[in-house]
């Protein structure tokens, strides 16, 4: 464990809301309750309680966003940005990190325990929105006695969070930093979704998604899976890794995996399936397609908007491409929001939003202090 | 049935190479045979045999790539480039296209049966590569008494194909028109290969190979072609084809297909496996991915290449992107090889070499008639 700069050990903490008026009115009209949420805090909240970052995860993260959990040797998956001096400085900021429901990382989702039922939720868990995972963030950040985020920032599904924090709470949010993200699912961003759940469906063991008493739909799983790690990637940085390197000498004129790249995607297919439930990858990549703030839909009330905005967006990001993001601040500025943006350049594709932490450290600590220093 | 300049009724017809002495010496040190493979011609070989053209189909093409099967609506693949008047002028030249071994339209592949076992192949048929593709395809042209082809043209695997056509055979071909193609496959170009794999190989109804007792792994087979059919389009033609149109008025908020997308991907799925053999699926991909004339070895001996090339490549191809054609140019030009080439600017995608017609014909029917008066 390098514990330089390092939160040190985190605890996963839960946020219990059991009360019959808690239950989250979804966007489908159905309800979910009691809830869950699975989150963890860094650094102090200052008695003014002004100084609260929410970060949002991408659709395969979860609420551990940095440090380390005793024993373990890796950090949390944004362990770079977050900690002492870090881009969200944790001598300055209270940093919150908490699971999407939906998902398979302590917060409710479908492989809990409907505590109505006693039974798992399976497919009876309800279909849930990016408005909605909103909707039980608010309930926890309520929960901690805060009124008011000085951030809100996420890549990727946590960007599409950090918009609809804005399109629904905008007096509950002082800035917000989407990365790597988009107003709406294009067609080809729902295709590769799509193909996706179709994977993890053709699977038999799936079961219509009752696998629990028996074991994950894995090879299912793993090629969804797959299909997703080479749109994180761009041709550039999968060139750079891998070319065409042999993993032996020769071909070996079979369908083993001959080239390194081939390894590399059956490994990672092969590892998610150990900590990634086959459901929520189903509920998630719904709700990211069922995403769609463009048209206007951003804010209903623009002139009541204070937050300010800082967009990311990175060169080579052909699965969330800049142009998306510049439909994001043409938005923003059409509606007259103060809004800063930046294109990295970066051959690591999407992923990059994880990796190029220089660049993004450097944006972010200077617009958060920005933002920090007029609020006071 | 449309037959305005169409070939109107077509045949598919079959060479066999029986004898020993016409096995195939394979690029693995395996052999194969007998061999059959399944071709068609449009057009008359004129006495010379100096008019012959050989198209070359792509991954899933075969053999039938213009005219009018009796009883069917649909033509061949490339009836809008093949044909009396025009690109392929079938008043002019005399037209060849074959289905590639490995494949199951007709020609030798792992759905056939192994005259020497009486078995049918599945697993045991040998893995072939490009190069013994055009091996086999050179054994229909001497078949056919020809020495020397005007013209190799193909899109795709087909370019590939007339790529390794003039590597080993440049003596036998005036010209070459590769189209949307590559000198080698990339380590994203493979990763999608072998992330298709893998959802055939998942599915339990794959049962290793041996599953033509019983049924075809529809599942896995369509969930492939999904992911290739993503591959094939551009964001920008899903866009205009698609958007976020929904098949009925409102979200489901359920895992049905509410995205017309989502249905066409399904539909593709589906009528693929109706067609297609899931393990010609495993070794025509496995052919392309170890396809590699880069690095000096497109020409053992560069300075007897008289073949004229013309290369074509389209703007929003993706898969197969414009840096990629531009490498074969660079290559030949290094080589003193005389060469033509265009970027066409499409928004179709991988797709553009099947739907651009207008372009391609202006094109290739003004090089041809270059390449056939200067052969006279």
């Amino acid at each position: 464990m390098n514990k330089e700069n390092s939160l040190g050990i985190v605890n996963l903490q839960y946020a219990e809301f059991a009360q019959t008026a808690d239950a989250l009115e979804l966007e489908s009209g159905q309800k979910l309750g009691p809830i869950t949420i699975a989150y963890e805090t860094y650094g102090q909240l200052n008695p003014e309680k002004s100084n609260a970052v929410l970060i949002l995860h991408a659709f395969s993260g979860d609420a551990h966003a940095a440090g380390y959990y005793e024993g373990e040797e890796k950090p949390g998956w944004w362990d770079d940005m977050i900690g002492p001096g870090k881009a969200f400085d944790t001598n300055k900021y209270f940093v919150i990190c908490s699971n999407v429901i939906g998902g398979c990382r302590g917060s409710t989702g479908p492989a809990s325990i409907n505590p109505i039922t006693n039974k798992l939720y399976a497919l009876t868990f309800p279909i849930i929105t990016v408005v909605d995972m909103v909707k039980a963030q608010k309930k926890l950040i309520e929960s901690l006695g805060i009124k008011k985020l000085l951030n809100v920032c996420g890549g990727s599904m946590g960007g599409m969070q950090a918009l609809q924090w804005v399109a629904l709470y905008p007096e509950m949010v002082a800035s917000a930093i989407p990365i790597a993200t988009t107003l709406k699912h294009s067609p080809q961003q729902i295709a590769f979704d799509e193909v996706g759940r179709q994977a993890v469906m053709a699977d038999p063991n799936w079961r219509q998604g009752n696998y629990y008493e028996y074991t994950q739909p894995e090879r299912g799983l793993a090629v969804a899976r797959m299909i997703g790690h080479i749109t994180y990637m761009s041709d550039e940085s999968m060139e750079t890794k891998f070319s065409r390197r042999l993993k032996d000498e020769a071909y070996s004129f079979s369908f083993a995996s001959d080239f390194e790249v081939e390894g590399y995607l059956r490994y990672r297919g092969d590892s998610f399936v150990k900590r990634f439930d086959a459901n929520s990858y189903l509920y998630i990549t719904r709700a990211m397609d069922y995403f769609d703030l463009s048209d206007g839909k951003l804010f209903l009330e623009p002139e009541k908007v204070k937050t300010k905005f800082l967009v990311i967006a990175f060169t080579s990001d052909w699965l969330y491409p800049l142009y998306q993001s510049k439909k994001i601040v043409r938005a923003l500025k059409h509606n007259h929001i103060d809004v800063a943006s930046c294109e990295i350049k970066s051959t690591y594709g999407h992923d990059a939003f994880l990796l190029e932490v220089k660049e993004q450290s450097r944006l972010i600590s200077h617009f958060l202090k920005g933002v920090y220093q007029n609020g006071k």
